[in-house]
């Protein structure tokens, strides 16, 4: 049975993590918001009655079994894509880079939404100055040094997060620097010049067949002022 | 081998979610910052060599193997300590919710701190005070209202997040409660006088024998405000 995957249309977001590990592990999904409209969404978050009620987008559906959460849909998909190791060790030292990389995205989303995520970006642009100014000098340069840290001491070699083999962590540091690099050009240049490793693991997943191909195709949404990262040039520098 | 945790001495934070969850159990463990001083937990962030170095406290250390970021700690520590159910099911769910736990602490502790971590609050409690005020009308009531409809739709019954047993994040959910109730008194009264099963479960945890004489002990360190959770009055409302 084919893995359901729901998520906000129109933006890449928080599911793009998921879909980068569906689409590189050649799964059968369907996107079922972006293919048939939110409806199925909307009465999965609103369902009453006995169930496991997830809290927000993006949610999986396997079968019976719902998973909310993009760190806890990855853990749960990463043995079934074969995209971590096998040794809990692997598995929960990949789960703590994937949370940390969470930790990073929340903090990409409130650079530009620092007060209110119910409020426009054109309600706390003042509010989002101050914060995208420590996010550019002291948060990407630390979140990217701590992942050319982690590269750098894997005993198995700098290629990979966790061991010689590629995982969905792998896949979530290409999306977060993708991210970093369309919302904030100049501060992600000049942290990704400092930090190679995390350069040569960006450019290795992209250039797995599979995430070329999706990365060129119509399921890939482009980066637009909608999602998590947002290019308001006015917040990089 | 006893438990090692190591987390910031002299506020509760995000190591009082894995201290609640050990002294459930009645494991053995070692708060090493608390007990030994923090030489030991700097090393332990800065360590060089080949290796699995931790983002940030808390960490805990089981024999060689080193696991940071606290929902993945209690996601390893949840089995071994008899916390959490046994299929696959209930463990994701269980850590499922604690993630979105995890969320609610980070936007709490963004209350008083929303442009950058590494400012005073006194350097940023105008925009404090916008963020606040949409965290207490607008987030606290969502994730209560939220882990309200959990218990509530729970086929077990609503006395316990999942199934009909304790898990780590009942304790989490009793922490939360604890600490919103100590940094946002009227708001968190107002939320609770709508979410009774939170309550119910909240006191639950509380009259657990361990659970009560841990907080008594001196190894319960009060709140304050150095913490994640702080009472600013004018922050309240």
């Amino acid at each position: 049975m084919a893995y359901e995957l729901y998520y906000w249309p129109g933006i890449q977001g928080r599911g793009e993590f998921v879909r980068l590990a569906l689409e590189e592990a050649g799964a059968t999904y369907v996107d079922v918001a972006r293919d048939e409209g939110i409806d199925a969404l909307m009465a999965g978050l609103a369902a009453e009655g006995p169930g496991r009620p997830p809290f927000a987008p993006p949610y999986l559906r396997d079968g019976d079994l719902v998973v909310g959460q993009t760190a806890a849909i990855l853990l749960y998909l990463g043995p079934r894509l074969g995209l971590v190791g096998e040794s809990e060790a692997d598995r929960i030292w990949t789960h703590q880079i994937q949370l940390t990389l969470a930790d990073a995205v929340a903090e990409a989303h409130d650079s530009h939404h620092p007060i209110a995520s119910g409020l426009y970006y054109e309600e706390q642009w003042q509010e989002a100055a101050r914060r995208a100014a420590d996010f550019r000098e002291n948060r990407i340069p630390k979140y990217l040094g701590w992942l050319e840290r982690v590269l750098g001491s894997n005993p198995a070699g700098p290629r990979h997060l966790v061991g010689d083999r590629l995982s969905y962590a792998d896949l979530s540091l290409f999306q977060l620097v993708e991210g970093l690099a369309y919302a904030f050009p100049q501060a992600t240049e000049r942290a990704l010049a400092v930090t190679p490793k995390v350069v040569a693991l960006h450019r290795l997943v992209a250039a797995r067949p599979r995430i070329g191909a999706y990365l060129g195709s119509d399921r890939r949404t482009p980066f637009n002022e909608d999602g998590i990262f947002r290019r308001y040039p006015e917040l990089d520098g």
